[in-house]
């Protein structure tokens, strides 16, 4: 007997990762009684990311262009490339002010258990962004979860044989911690202590 | 350096109820990564229930015609009004299949801490229909918490002199206990022993 509308809209809201029957119920509520204006925006900003928004040819983050501003940029070192998991990671990174090399953003982490491999991270992408003639020492900057760890492993193994320096971010990142939520000094002495692996 | 149109996203997305800062970017995240089916379905059902959805002029619930089924429903006793918070509450109650009058939603409950009083609840639009010469019984089913109580006791004030019976659903339903949350069977008992206020 409810309208059709507001139970599609409720079941479209259970896309939203952590949200169950009753959040979404509530959050329908929400929008529709006390935010119409909140509403009309997210539907807007959604609509729009999602036809403007693509992954940048060079790092993979999202960009809004081919090639996105920092890969561009000339006055970056283009024979440094450091993977992260995601864009958080990255933008940490950036906030340290300590490296000045280019980006790759694997936009994930392998996840055997989530179905995740090297296909669906699409690795080739990374190795062929990599393996461009310019790039000389790739750095490892996945987080230090077990699967981070694994992650940057299968890339070294991946990368090895091609005649990059690999290195990894060092220790300093606390063991079994994520870099989105590490102090940027701790980053940075990570980053002047990185090992070649 | 993010793309505006994630960034504004991510903000859009904090008009969520219970959303902050590092959820909105997990929830950006995993609808452009991982979800892009599910994002074009939510900003078309957001938009579409914008478009469509009103407020029954009957009953003041959700409806996408101006008196909703429920109220244009010849076979339901038009001498009883039963007063509910929120949807969701109407729906508890008609589950229990011991109810066969019609229906007023609140959309909400005085809430002085949250600036919601007679005013913002619209309270002239339930006296206007409880007043229309045919309903004899006003049946007060607001929740059991405080706000709910304040809300019913001003309710029935405001009625009283109409001349309307007025009754409250009887304490079956538990102290502090919300309809939501409450078994049907519990419900209908409280529908039963409803006594006069
Ligand atoms: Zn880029
Ligand atoms: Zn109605």
């Amino acid at each position: 007997m409810q309208p059709s509308s507001l139970d599609e809209l409720i079941e479209a809201l259970r896309c939203l990762p952590g949200v169950g029957p009753k959040s979404a119920q509530r959050m329908a509520y929400h929008l529709l009684q006390r935010d119409q204006r909140g509403a009309a925006r997210l539907a807007g900003a959604l609509g729009h990311a999602l036809d403007v928004l693509q992954h940048c040819e060079r790092c993979n983050t999202f960009s809004e262009t081919e090639v996105c501003q920092r890969c561009a940029n000339p006055r970056r070192d283009p024979a440094l490339l450091c993977i992260v998991e995601m864009p958080a990671d990255l933008a940490m990174i950036e906030q340290t002010q300590s490296y000045n090399g280019l980006y790759y953003v694997l936009m994930g982490r392998l996840s055997p258990l989530d179905g995740i491999g090297p296909r669906e991270l699409k690795l080739d992408k990374l190795i062929a962004r990599a393996a461009d003639g310019v790039v000389q020492e790739v750095i490892l900057a996945t987080n230090f979860t077990n699967e981070g760890e694994a992650t940057a492993h299968t890339v070294a193994s991946l990368l090895a044989p091609r005649g990059l320096r690999i290195s990894r971010l060092s220790r300093g990142v606390p063991v079994g911690g994520e870099l989105e939520h590490t102090d940027t000094g701790t980053i940075a002495q990570a980053l002047v202590e990185r090992r070649t692996v």
